[in-house]
């Protein structure tokens, strides 16, 4: 199911850069859902984080909406892309289509998303321990980006998984953060600022798979993808000259 | 259902006008449909309109997916609330749940829709007579306004619907608007700037109703909402100076 009315074009390595930079970009999304007392959908804002596989991730309260929703029905959407000053539907948008999986509290996935949503948000240190509060992976089943009038593509799953890395690498994320930020400190701003054409600030790695790394700072939030995935650090470092591309 | 763990607070009326502001000062929403494919929720971006009596109004194309999907099932879901900088849970934010009903091209309501959405969205002059388009009414049926951490209200149909004015000023918006303008030129970038505190500029009044008025310059929407509704324009103009309250 597509957006927009016009043809859809066919998806090729830009358009999938693009929808993948518009999901793992954002902050937040509109996320709907399906109210089990009315059938009808609801429709939200939630912050968002991202699974190392490319599952996107929700916070959420064990008394709140999205949780019951979920619960008795895992089919969820997701719009991402906010749309600046102008006409916003000149702006780039992604409706993903997803399946909510629960996350046990205190299981290692439970560890995991908990570091890389803090990370990306450090706000959520107020509440993320709540004893009501839990993590749902989204899995990506398909999806509509509208890159603006008359640029619309659908994208599959297989679009925004993420393969994993080396052993070595993924089994520490953080071991591979800190070894990158000691081994080129000025990096994450490096990228930001020159590449990105971000503001100036002591942007900071939150985030790094395959496919590409997160880089914050204060509430701003940059993906950097890279052209071609990558397989371990050295394999990062060696691609990163190479991975400049247009910001969208 | 509520999207917030926080308990509801009692429905006042500084909820409703903060509510009806978030939707009525919106000139865009993320808009969640049923996929009638696959029974996911499917949230994409609609420009947005008003019609007269408080339901939202959407512009689409016969061919896009919001329309096959309203046809075969007319719930939806509208998210209003735009966040700005720092942290996008703390900015309110309007989820509305809503019955789509459809206008037939070229009767009075689809050329009163016309009038109303051209008056706001100008740019929709490039495709808003193609032969395809067509307009959804939404009627509201019931919201959630989250008016920042902690502040959470449930709103029924009624407090969205907005009631007629006497036959004169009703049977001719585009008549009032015209003597507004004639009598008061100064008007509309009054309460925009001196009431509202928006930037200097050629603010004009596109819509009136008995519950407030629109305004709009370039890309900037101004929902004045009157303290209590009025009957007739000389109600209007003796209401405007009382009608003066904190904008959210």
């Amino acid at each position: 199911m597509n957006d927009k009315p016009q043809v859809i074009r066919d998806t090729d390595d830009d358009a999938r850069r693009q929808a993948r930079i518009l999901l793992r970009g954002a902050r937040f999304a509109a996320i709907g859902v399906i109210d089990p007392e009315s059938g009808f959908p609801f429709v939200s804002r939630v912050l968002l984080g991202m699974d190392r596989d490319g599952a996107a991730v929700i916070l959420v309260s064990n008394l709140s909406a999205h949780t019951t929703a979920l619960i008795a029905d895992p089919r969820a959407s997701l719009l991402t892309g906010e749309p600046g000053k102008g006409d916003p539907l000149a702006h780039p948008r992604l409706t993903l289509q997803c399946t909510a999986e629960t996350v046990e509290r205190d299981s290692d996935a439970h560890q995991r998303l908990r570091a890389r949503f803090l990370a990306r948000h450090p706000k959520a240190q107020l509440y993320i321990d709540f004893p009501d509060f839990r993590f749902f992976r989204l899995r990506p089943e398909r999806a509509s980006l509208n890159g603006g009038f008359g640029r619309a593509y659908h994208l599959s799953s297989t679009d925004f998984l993420i393969p994993k890395f080396n052993d070595d690498l993924f089994g520490s994320e953080e071991a591979s953060l800190r070894e990158l930020g000691g081994t080129h400190p000025g990096l994450a701003t490096h990228i930001a600022q020159n590449i990105h054409g971000a503001p100036k600030g002591e942007w900071r790695l939150t985030a790094v798979d395959s496919h590409g790394l997160d880089i914050v700072f204060k509430d701003l939030l940059i993906r950097h993808e890279f052209v071609t995935p990558i397989t371990d650090i050295e394999h990062l470092l060696l691609e990163l000259p190479k991975s400049v591309y247009a910001v969208p």
